[in-house]
């Protein structure tokens, strides 16, 4: 692995992830003329008189803008739109690599929920789909759920949906290998934007059983004070009311931490049933380590880290479903489309392959965009 | 050339004009940790340390934003967002192909001058400049004041500022054609971005007696009711005060038409000194076709058409002064910059070729961008 230094000295040679390319070279006046004026008036005039010809006669079909304000970039917090951008170029390259879409990164110096709704409504016109990335909870639920509905162009949030995604995903095969359904018990920690997307589509997938906990402990129908998506997890999640904290958990199948280092207690692992699953998502330190795994002996464990097994990483399900999104022009996502997506990629792993280390396939797997796309054709 | 159905039929093949590539490949879980996370993280924390970084760090220092609302696309008014995109998209590809800049059209549904600065604003983190294109006047001149003021990057408005330059340009070499000096009377139809743009950078460079005319009349101090940027124009334009019609204009120099075919009458070229220069710049429709201006006796001819000799046209300008504003960092765009690049498009002519029918550089004299560079350096 390359140091902070040899990272820092890449990004100063390249000088941008991601660049321009021209579809078409501008040799003579011919080209000039046909390309650019007078020639281009003519699809322009088209596309004033029927906009949605700006899919055939564009760039628009094919182009996602990366929409942060910087607020939550990867576990750094608000380190602001600047900073924010090498991330959001990596995630461009990502999507051109895995997925040939052109992305662009619009980081924006503006916090403020409803002028980021404004703003992305005001640039949506060169775009097929907008990918909210790294905005702070609970706003980025508020700007997702506006855009949604006042656009007519898809809306992904990767750090709800993506990573909800790929963990369901995960899911569906580790209980495969470890012979259980849909009755086990989930504990979830963590209820930011990946807690609330996981328990969403879990519940949506049919798991039943679900508690969620923040730092407080278990939310549940009777505590007070819950507000925005905790109240909301509080309406669908923990039917049996737990009302304890996660170190005195007895009996989880399954925990999926989208928390922190430290936020999950060793004695909830060890009380859990087996065969026991965990996804430890923090990054880039997991919550538990891979030798920690073993000590505990948990059965099946996912971490977001690539130098660990079974890595539950958002790049396995984001060039694919927004290559679904441009290329069946959907308007809008649904839950459906999200489980699709997640049955694409466990069944990019073969049955006969299927181990405790291998329960995900290879985020450089080309099939996996490709089965993402075929499984949700299949429910639009 | 290629007609209407061609030009629409090849966008519909290219789906767009220009794409994004990587500069990095993603071949495996290294390339992966140091192009994206977890290692991407040091250099967000370098340019959250120092802002400034995003220029050394990422795609920022090369990229430019090409901006509008859609409300004066070419000659065609009003189109909106979507439909002003294949021109923007020509614009970016020129800029790639002709200066290597990576530009992206942001193309707003949104009308409003407060706003647009707003939005601007908002999502200048990622440009190193700011390319104002086919907004509609006066409030155009709004809002690239204000961002001039508010933001830390440059703001070219190419139909004010690029128009004049190359105006300016072939004004220069005119003039070594003609045998005159800055001493003529220049009459110029229109008062609109390109018409107020020539105007002043003509007065800025010197040229003392310049009459601006739109559809009532001549513009001077005396005439009431004037506002915005003819106001201004009155200001410093005119010092003779003449207050009559264009038709009724003897003895000028120099006409240049930034205004509409029919908006020049023939009587007023016919009541010009002699050697005449006329610049008939409406597209794609010229004011005056090249039959008429040889029928009028026009010494010096210039138009907009590629079709023509002499073509003033903007695409000689734009890539190489915004290759200049992002490679000296630039962050006012000053008077003495553009007379400087006007001198460097005037000087791609070499004094041995100059002609009556070449006045200008080809627009594929790749030697043009590097002599505005060249030349904007020498003024900073």
């Amino acid at each position: 692995m390359a140091d902070d230094k040899q990272v820092v000295e890449l990004h100063r040679k390249l000088k941008g992830k991601i660049a321009i390319s021209g579809k078409a070279p501008i040799k003579n006046a011919e080209d000039l003329s046909t390309l650019y004026t007078p020639g281009v008036a003519a699809p322009c005039l088209e596309i004033q008189k029927n906009k949605a010809l700006a899919y055939d006669l564009t760039m628009k079909g094919n182009t996602v803008a990366i929409v942060t304000d910087g607020t939550r970039v990867l576990g750094l917090g608000d380190i602001g739109p600047e900073a924010a951008l090498p991330v959001m170029e990596g995630k461009a390259l990502i999507m051109q690599q895995f997925a040939g879409i052109d992305a662009f990164p619009i980081c924006l110096n503006q916090k403020d929920a409803d002028k980021i709704v404004e703003i992305v409504k005001a640039i949506a016109p060169v775009f097929g789909a907008i990918n909210l990335e790294d905005i702070e909870t609970p706003k980025v639920f508020e700007i997702e759920k506006r855009l949604t509905e006042e656009l007519d162009i898809p809306i992904f949030h990767d750090d709800q949906h993506g990573t909800a995604i790929v963990v369901l995903a995960g899911l569906y095969n580790a209980l495969k290998v470890a012979g259980k359904d849909k009755s086990i018990k989930i504990a979830l920690v963590g209820a930011g934007s990946a807690g609330y997307g996981i328990a969403r589509l879990l519940h949506a997938a049919g798991f039943g059983n679900i508690i969620v906990f923040d730092s407080r402990g278990a939310i549940h129908k009777g505590r007070q004070g819950l507000l925005g998506q905790k109240k909301s997890l509080s309406e669908f999640t923990n039917p049996e009311g737990y009302s304890g904290t996660l170190a005195e958990l007895q009996g989880a199948d399954v925990i999926i931490s989208a928390a922190s280092p430290g936020s999950l207690p060793l004695e909830t692992v060890k009380a859990m049933n087996k065969p026991s699953i965990v996804f430890a998502l923090a990054n880039p330190i997991s919550e538990i380590s891979l030798e920690q795994s073993k000590e505990l002996s948990i059965d099946v464990f996912g971490t977001g880290r690539s130098d660990y097994p079974n890595q539950i990483n958002n790049s396995l399900c984001f060039p694919g479903f927004l290559r679904a999104l441009l290329d069946f022009k959907v308007r809008k996502i649904t839950d459906e489309m999200k489980i699709a997506a997640a049955k694409g990629i466990a069944d990019s792993v073969p049955e006969s392959g299927l181990r405790a280390d291998r329960i995900v396939p290879d985020t450089f797997d080309k099939q996996v965009s490709e089965n993402i796309r075929k499984n949700i054709k299949a429910v639009i």
